[in-house]
């Protein structure tokens, strides 16, 4: 069944923060009808299948034992298209994003959103993902970005999912169905990415030297107060400069309370100044603004340098709240006494604080209170790095709690009703919400 | 059952465009309980339900024989909250998106969805129909715009959709799901919708008398090839001009090729000067550009007024494919010896030819070929007035040319899914569109 497909056996992998995948063979498509033939054979032989772009997931999307990991970066890696009339980029998932910002930057087109990991990720994983970044803020994520899909679904039906159209009435909207879906609707072997001119605006960068994390919070508060919505608003904190500065050079200034690194354009410029007018900041320009945000952009792994254990936790909650959930990150780091360095997408109310443990017991613990910090005050256990295995439990709770027992119902209703194999991915995300949420 | 819920009987109405509405009852609802309770009373004696804002529908959304009307204007017509940090305005379904419009932006802010009817409709009309408008070209329709809802579901439970964060990967989008189900799945009580501040670039409008609408749509193309991103870009034919000058006094130039009316911010207005040379155009700045806009918003209503029937188109090709399809409702034109009126979102190929007959026996075999020629060239049967009845039979063609029979058989499966009682506006929209397919 499998004839001319190319597949290597026994080999294992690990993602990048460690989960481990034991796949029984590694397949390596080069067609959309390889992939039919993947997906046939799966479904026949009951195995499940795990998409692997470059293995960038941080909760547990790949983990796998005895599965048919299929990686699409080895040969389904091309950009097919860049439209430029109609202003979308048509390519396979195995596409670098890097790689795919950087051609449709030549051509005078900006592809906003930009993971951290966009120097290593595919665009069929981030789209998988729907992953998010530092430019969030001002242009949402992935899910804000794809037009239409090619979709191998379970049942080995190629099939296009919406339309490489600004506006399209034509039937429900299944294209946000499978953005963000974790692999568990089907496989994606070619994606529209909407596209807009580079903008023409001038941006500043500014790097303000804040007293902490709250203080950071309220200015962000401010800025909206004062509708001013900048293009990238992130903040590290002392722990996460000093790693930066330790392994990456970054020549950063050891900010007490932290760095907001802030881009606005430049209408924008003078009302920023007085929002932070006595605090101390600099403008980048140019090349040093480039350097700032791709210093920024490996934060994490900069900070992992310097741990036994890191997990990376990543809540969402309104902007309105963000003062209250700072306040109780330290009460959890008080209770445990650990330290949780934050690297944030603060414009958009977007927190990563890390839980560095040298003591790996307590991390599921810690992580959850977390996690629960942002369900209590009506955000959410994820803003982009997705569910997997390692935030299903938290993800139930957040539906029950904000949406309603009849809203995962209706999640694992629709997994049920495309995937009624059960081979895509499967006991992972609103699947394993799902059970976790029935045997209670 | 219905105990306290005001109720009308024995009265009928009329949609926008002449669409008969008979209903068993009409209820009032006042509160999210009133609507469950006529939920669960139409669940039990299989009525159908029908969602009534305004009436401003244009595919037949609400025709219904013996259906229970619920109005929602009435009563449920609340801005609710309007959050100036969290940047969202919470409403009830009734409210009028003009209202909405004005407040959001006494506040600062701008909430760029703008259909034509925005004078007239609800926003929760505007949320089921992911409505769309003059501004989609840059700010994309209702289904960009809508955060969170809450929904009483056909099984009588209140739900909440999504969450107001601009980030959030709390399971499936069920968002984008609901946004654009034309009543089908439930019945929103609540909408959260995403603002924005107003923009602070100084914009002008441009009124560029052109030779024709292929001329207009080679000028959009050239806008494309030179990346520029137009705040809007209408046009409008002759006979629309003089429909307006006629029942409106707008006091337009009869241009016989038509004006194309485009807005740009400053940055852009020396390369559209550019694009336009050796055309004769004028600029509109502050209420003048108002009044333009406000005009061309009345069109269908000023060519409605000159006809005894019309039937307003609601295509969209890509804009690459504009010149050919123009070309061809010219054939169209020719071959039934109309004449189609073309009012058009022209920036983001969506087109309104407007079929106007003094036999309406043609009217819907000249429907089906001018959507047709939208299915042909990679477009779609609606942009942003929707599937109803109207274009049931058309979305099914659609769907199994462009994407496949199984995406036919899951948004059935997911119709079925949400409402296996068949009482949410049936019979219509994509389930319609099914029933239409498998006859066949």
């Amino acid at each position: 069944m499998l004839e001319g497909i190319e597949i290597s056996e026994g080999e294992e992998r690990e993602d990048f923060v460690g989960f481990k995948v034991k796949p029984k063979f590694i397949a390596y498509p080069k067609s959309e009808e390889e992939v039919v033939k993947i997906v046939n054979y799966a479904r026949e032989t009951k195995t499940p299948i795990v998409v692997w772009g470059a293995g960038t997931s941080l909760s547990g999307h790949l983990m796998c034992d005895g599965c048919i990991l299929v990686d699409m970066s080895k040969y389904m890696n091309k950009i097919l298209e860049i439209n430029d009339i109609d202003w979308y980029a048509r390519v396979q998932p195995g596409v670098n994003l890097e790689l795919l910002q950087r051609k449709v930057e030549e051509k005078g087109f900006f592809f906003p959103p930009d993971p951290a990991s966009f120097f290593l990720c595919t665009v069929g994983g981030a789209t998988a993902n729907s992953s998010g970044g530092m430019r969030g803020v001002k242009y949402g994520t992935f899910r804000d970005w794809v037009l239409a899909l090619k979709v191998v679904l379970p049942n080995g039906k190629i099939v296009k999912i919406g339309e490489p159209l600004r506006k399209n009435r034509g039937g429900y909207d299944l294209v946000h169905l499978f953005v963000g879906s974790e692999g568990t609707l089907g496989i994606i072997t070619e994606i529209w990415l909407r596209l807009m001119p580079l903008p023409k605006r001038k941006t500043y960068t500014v790097l303000a030297y804040m007293n902490s994390l709250e203080d950071t919070a309220e200015t962000i508060v401010e800025l909206r107060r004062k509708r001013i919505l900048p293009e990238i608003a992130e903040y590290i904190d002392l722990e996460v400069i000093k790693a930066l500065n330790k392994h990456l050079n970054a020549n950063l200034k050891e900010s007490e309370g932290g760095i907001l690194i802030i881009s606005v354009e430049e209408d924008y410029l003078e009302d920023l100044k007085a929002i932070l007018k006595g605090k101390e900041y600099e403008i980048a320009e140019g090349e040093e603004a480039e350097r700032i945000y791709s210093i920024r952009a490996q934060s994490a792994i900069a900070l992992r340098a310097e741990s036994n254990y890191m997990f990376v936790e990543d809540i969402v909650v309104p902007v309105s709240k963000l003062v209250e959930a700072i306040k109780r990150l330290k009460e959890v780091e008080k209770k445990y006494n650990i330290k949780m360095p934050v690297i944030s997408h603060i414009g958009d109310g977007n927190l990563h604080p890390n839980i560095i443990l040298d003591d790996p017991s307590k991390a599921e613990v810690i992580f959850e209170e977390v996690a629960r910090i942002a369900i209590d005050l009506g955000g959410s256990v994820s803003g982009e790095h997705g569910i997997g295995v390692q935030k299903a439990k938290l993800l139930a709770e957040q539906i029950v709690k904000h949406n309603g027992e009849d809203v995962l119902k209706i999640m694992k209703g629709i997994k049920d009703l495309i995937d009624p194999y059960g081979i895509m991915n499967p006991n992972k995300y609103v699947e394993l919400a799902y059970k976790m949420w029935e045997k209670k």
